[in-house]
């Protein structure tokens, strides 16, 4: 199919190398030039194509493969790619009015190059320029220049240390002075101290600050934006006044520089009020029980889970015993065989818990659990080769589901009895009556323990290998090998299957656990309900398929488990904090200041940040910023 | 409640530190350690307290707060602790025999303290140490006494370059040779290097080697592990034939030297078969088809979002456009409104859906993925911040959802219609007609429309938005706050309300794009099944939704959706390459050598990790393994 651009196609659209995707490529059933056309118009094929020819032909934008950046030397070059685009002007002022789209164009091509070169031009030019051309007024039109300019640099100061996105809660401050006609910007302590900020570490000049306004009489007028100049731009040294620093390492774009900024009675002239910009400002009405109750069901897998993995680890224990003692008996075969089902289920199911557990964490804590020193990336960044390593979990989860299949064909085949040393398998035998069941709790309190789970999970494993056994059987009478009919069924059926199987033996042998006679009674509550809500919002993720295969039925089944693990929440919202005491390692090990066993978070953490390296230092760079300006456009001829 | 240790349990489990937790601890039901103690016993919490008191004394283990570690040094300093656990001797061999369940304890508390310590110390003791023990013959034994002194490092060397997780695919060879009764270790070309094997890259002395046996005659025998020698434990050079080198940087463990080996004809006696071993390896039985189906909705979703992105931009252009020309009008109010509710929805759907695609990515390419030259890590990194600046997603969330809420009062309450300027709520108007409707689909070909999906939607918006509001009004009735009764809600109905709201003008807008009668009849197809797949795969998370309010009934509905969402995946196929080609950024941009436009993947990936530095050469702290050996249990009488 012959694209529709005329001539010049050939160098906007160049074909791709030839290689082992040549026969992938040939099989498409539509010419992709056609449709990058379609998608993207030529005008902007162009523009792109324009701004990625600029940055593979500039050494300034070579990748260096292998080369780990210092934090300072990334900063640095950030900074100088950034005056760079400046003087590549991809796109003027005139050209955004009259294009839109390539606005959001430019940034993007920016942020496919590096994100940190993208984050930094955009919160100078746009969110920061913005902010000033919105206020409308004469005199602000005047900073508009200087930012295209490149004699100011700016960011976009709203957050604060304690308050995360509440911006009911911030508390600098901005006091009216008549006799002077000045603003009063105020920081009350360092909990008030602008975080976060994207540009302030190091290069801004200048800072959109939002404070509370106050006029003479203390009455307070809510929160507005003031442009506050806070270093110099010929020496890039904070202004008087002004304590403002690097906040250090995060989890990626370390080429920008968040910033922090405490303003200590700093004076800014009546006009730096940019009063046309209150409506932009969105309210937070977050509070911290939704945190909890997202977190709670992680905690609850934290203790079945661990159970699971010590109980297995028992049973591995025997089995080699067995093995070194030269035991060649059926149940020593059929012993292994089960414990291999058991951890090949059980990896994928413990390493993605964790996955998700570390990131909703790391979302709960906003943006300080983006900040390195927190160390939720390292968790995370160490977890995560479990997804793949010695077999991908998804490969895994397929041992497991071609366990439980051998086993009903077996059944089926041979009349054979379900069977299994640690009997994780036993309940199938039952497998015909079982799948006759029904969700019958109407009421959430009877919800409250892992047994109603347990008996929802039994019926699920049923039904999926019932599913399963008749899916693949449908595909190998359709002509599908026996390799290809297990891969088709994979997807769909036994990953589900082997999944449910192992969440069940997990559930079941943690509900044993805490139902043991010799439990303390005084924590016979607390471990039964951690045991209910880890089954309940385990099974609350295949509710389709209980409603699918008719065990659920009617809109109430879904409404009491989902009302049932929001009641378990709340009952243990106040065991919370010594549920993690009991398992937390010392704060040595665990080395996060907001993590810390006494709890002061934002003291921890200002601490630690004011610990770091060259934190309130001028970066070494700084002459590339006072000294040699960008001329704006320069190099567009070699566009 | 007081804990059941008698004497010494105050040394043993401390209070914590004073703090905001105090408050939080006073609430609990039941004693913390009393948990701990029930749950770990007193001689496990003796001996984990042993090995972290052991650690937060030493000053080699003593945090560097902001340090930057480069690969070098970080690898030199997790072997130096590894050899220091030799030191301690926290376990002597007879105690794993006699309390098994500390050996799981050990390398948990190594790993909280670091990872790649623990998967260092794991990977020489256990599984390098269990390899050879577990062949059982004599000869071997002597090796176990020599992983314990660390006169060798072991290491154990499965995987190869090009065949991820599937053993029957390993090609490198092991002929014998009776003449000289020695086996020959081949590596046949570089797809056939060992590849990822930790602690290969800087430390080992020995692999165990998995190769295919090969007897004269050129029968095969299969996969089988040998020992052999890869460095000369007296210099850590390797050995004649070996060629070894270092992976370079991994997205996380960066203390663990994971490294490669091909082996030119390397002699091996014939006792270095470990003819015990081969009941343990699993057999991979993954293909490659399963991963294009997990990875094709998240393309078709990055073509659904984009096209949602470009158009919203369009319409906050137009907004800014009346404000800028003074427009007051309230259909300008009512479009800021919009574009806020519709934004704020927005970015919590796209920056989840990308942290999702890059993850599946990420694990579809298995352990290359997580190589951190193939710059999956830092898509990643610098996604993540999506997920929580300028307004967490879930606060963002409600913005959207009590948007809704605010329209449907404003009808419920004065009778007005729901009418928006770009159209996103007006279906709303006939909520109670949409209510009644049911999913009556009965084939797979009649679904394979966004049609489908988005009559589905639209109920599911409907219902969704009647129970949010049902339930707000119950909240507040039974005496919550305003504020109280919103938070309450919005964790079960408020947020599915907002996504799916979101997704439905997601889907909307995309259909009527590529239903337009510009677009060329050669690419009707192909974005049609696009804007399919992305509505019904969105549409199948919410299946326990449509079940439980009954829009979905009987086993059928479910089924459909999910044939449907396979049928598009397999109907898309082969367009997969070609869909991607017109997406993606030149390979400079993308800086990938797994992910380059020729495809070649295995040697662009080769070729990158020789170009790293130091790949080949021996770690500059080489003596510290050959020379200065450890004193195993030196340390003991300091524990």
């Amino acid at each position: 199919m012959a694209p529709t651009v005329e001539g010049g196609d050939a160098a906007l659209l160049p074909e791709f190398p030839r290689g082992p995707l040549d026969a992938y490529r040939a099989r498409a059933s539509f010419s992709w030039k056609e449709l990058a056309l379609f998608t993207e118009g030529e005008d902007m094929l162009r523009f792109k194509k324009t701004i990625f020819s600029a940055l593979e032909n500039d050494p300034l934008f070579a990748r260096s493969p292998g080369a780990d950046l210092s934090l300072d030397r990334y900063r640095e070059l950030n900074f100088l790619r950034c005056k760079r685009i400046f003087e590549y002007d991809f796109l003027s002022v005139e050209d955004m009015f009259k294009s839109p789209l390539k606005v959001p164009a430019l940034i993007q091509c920016l942020g496919m190059y590096d994100s940190s070169l993208a984050a930094k031009y955009l919160l100078h030019t746009l969110v920061f320029g913005s902010a000033v051309y919105s206020s409308g007024s004469e005199r602000h039109l005047t900073y508009i220049q200087k930012i295209f300019s490149m004699e100011i640099f700016g960011c976009f100061a709203l957050t604060e240390l304690s308050h995360g996105s509440n911006t009911k809660a911030i508390r600098t401050t901005a006091h009216y002075d008549p006799a002077t006609k000045e603003f009063i910007i105020h920081s009350p302590d360092f909990e008030a101290a602008k975080f976060w900020v994207g540009n302030m570490g190091k290069t801004a000049t200048h800072a959109v600050v939002f404070a509370k306004l106050h006029v003479p009489g203390d009455q307070c007028h809510g929160l507005h934006p003031f442009i506050v100049q806070i270093r110099d731009p010929k020496t890039l040294l904070p202004m008087p006044g002004v304590m403002v620093g690097d906040m250090g390492k995060k989890l990626g774009q370390n080429g920008l520089d968040n910033g922090f900024a405490m303003f200590h009675k700093v004076r800014v002239p009546r006009q730096s009020l940019l009063n046309r910009m209150g409506d932009v400002t969105p309210e937070g009405t977050y509070v911290s029980p939704f945190k909890q109750c997202r977190l709670l069901p992680y905690l609850a897998a934290a203790y079945a889970l661990d159970h699971f993995s010590k109980s297995l680890f028992l049973d591995l224990v025997e089995l080699q015993r067995g093995r070194a003692s030269g035991d060649c008996s059926a149940r020593q075969a059929e012993l292994g065989r089960e414990i291999h089902a058991l951890a090949s289920a059980g990896k994928p199911l413990a390493s993605w818990t964790a996955q998700q557990g570390i990131q909703e964490c790391r979302e709960a804590c906003g943006g300080h659990g983006y900040l390195a020193m927190n160390r939720l990336g390292v968790l995370r960044d160490d977890n995560d080769p479990n997804c793949t390593y010695e077999g991908d979990n998804n490969v895994l989860l397929q041992q497991t589901s071609n366990y439980l299949l051998g086993l009903l064909a077996h059944r089926v085949q041979d009349g054979a009895c379900f069977r299994s040393p640690l009997k994780s398998v036993d309940f199938l035998d039952a497998y015909p009556s079982i799948l006759d069941q029904k969700f019958e709790v109407s009421s959430v309190a009877d919800c409250l323990d892992s047994a109603v789970a347990l008996a929802a999970y039994k019926w699920l494993v049923c039904y999926l290998l019932r599913e399963t056994y008749q899916k693949l059987n449908q595909e190998k009478r359709s002509g599908s090998s026996d390799f290809e009919a297990r891969n088709n069924c994979q997807v769909s059926h036994g990953r589900p299957l082997a999944l449910a199987f192992l969440e069940l033996t997990v559930v079941q042998r943690f509900h044993e656990h805490v139902h043991q006679p010799c439990v303390p009674p005084s924590l016979r509550a607390v471990l039964g309900r951690l045991s209910a809500l880890y089954a309940l919002w385990s099974l609350s993720r295949h509710a389709a398929l209980l409603y699918r295969g008719g065990y659920f039925s009617g809109e109430q089944a879904g409404e009491v488990l989902e009302s049932a693990v929001l009641a378990l929440c709340s009952q243990l919202k106040d065991d919370a904090v010594a549920l993690v005491d009991v398992i937390a390692p010392p704060d040595f090990v665990l080395d996060s200041p907001i993590g810390r066993a006494d709890g002061e978070l934002y003291k921890n953490l200002w601490g630690a940040v004011l610990q770091e390296s060259k934190v309130l230092e001028r970066a070494s760079w700084w002459p590339e910023f006072s000294v040699n300006k960008p001329v704006i456009g320069s190099l567009k001829s070699k566009l």
